[in-house]
């Protein structure tokens, strides 16, 4: 790979991530789905114990459903992406995301505040790159409950 | 346009972008305006009600009157730009921004803490790229009173 | 320097920056101190009156101790970097820092949230990129002491 071709690869793989956190955020859900490898890997077993979501599908699923009734930022920052061949690369981006849910929602708590790190592969296939596997590593998370 | 041409051209949008930010924050006046057309649009109705701003000159008095007596904070983050000409191009950054009035400022308002995304079109004049239309849309806002 | 040169400085200080950040805020002092140059300056005489540190070691030590027994968050926002010479740059970045600290530890104050702009130079030397002296002037800082 040229180097042109390698800073177009990080432009891509940025704007990737960039779909990724407006796509959850305007609640895209299509959009959300298409930055994922059909077997994408995402790990959140830092927010929830266990938590290894396999699939395209079963990422946006359990995004999704937590998130409706709920007004949600995610913001990335400073990425660290290494191309490690012409269709794969890894990256590291710093995060915080706001979330808060609407009274009537089905949420058990009224709002997280939480930061951390996403660990990331990218695969590119048909000319696409997209997120191979995901996993949040969390520095804080602050929880409020109901207020009475 | 060459691929060399267009990630020097994202860089320099990235970094006008980040100039308004900062020109903002620590309200150089002049600095601002020289990031905008000179018929720049700036549509900040999801603020203020019907409010479309034309006019580099309206656009800097729009921001900086309300900014007199606040230490404002604005972040971008996430910028999926697209060169869409030579001269044109579009864009997407997510924002924070965090205002705090003070006491005896003219605001009605104390603080405000939002969140979204701006919608931005740019233009090369004269060699240099310039804002041409900008549209915030909100995720959320929240606004406090002036404590008793 | 060819404008891929160029370009790829620029993405190595960002990525130099990035890791900056994770570092301080993983707690990771060997990365942390690889970031700095030999005889690096870091200005903080905006938290710290007088504050001015030189060299790796005493930036590392002065980061370390007070960080020590204190979960923090370090961001950096839309910087705005030129190369000045075949090994030296400029930068600013816009940053935010969210800093708490446990009951246990020897902090007189409980949380600090802030926000400002790092006035930075950078020079290569064996092939790296390192920050060279580095300014912190803040926009505002809330901290809150200890709840009775």
């Amino acid at each position: 790979m040229t180097d042109i071709e390698k800073i177009l690869a990080l432009e891509e793989i940025k704007q990737l991530k960039a779909r990724y956190f407006r796509c959850v955020d305007t609640k895209d859900w299509d959009g959300f789905k298409s930055i994922f490898a059909d077997d994408a890997v995402f790990d959140i077993s830092d927010d929830v114990p266990g938590g290894v979501l396999t699939g395209r599908e079963n990422i946006a699923q359990a995004a999704s459903v937590p998130l409706a009734g709920c007004i949600s930022i995610h913001h990335g920052h400073c990425p660290e992406i290494s191309i490690t061949s012409d269709d794969t690369a890894k990256g590291i981006w710093a995060m915080e995301d706001v979330l808060r849910w609407s009274e009537g929602s089905a949420s058990p708590i009224h709002s997280l505040h939480g930061y951390g790190h996403y660990f990331e592969t990218y695969r590119k296939t048909d000319g696409n790159w997209q997120i191979q596997t995901m996993k949040l590593r969390r520095l804080r998370v602050d929880i409020t409950g109901w207020e009475p």
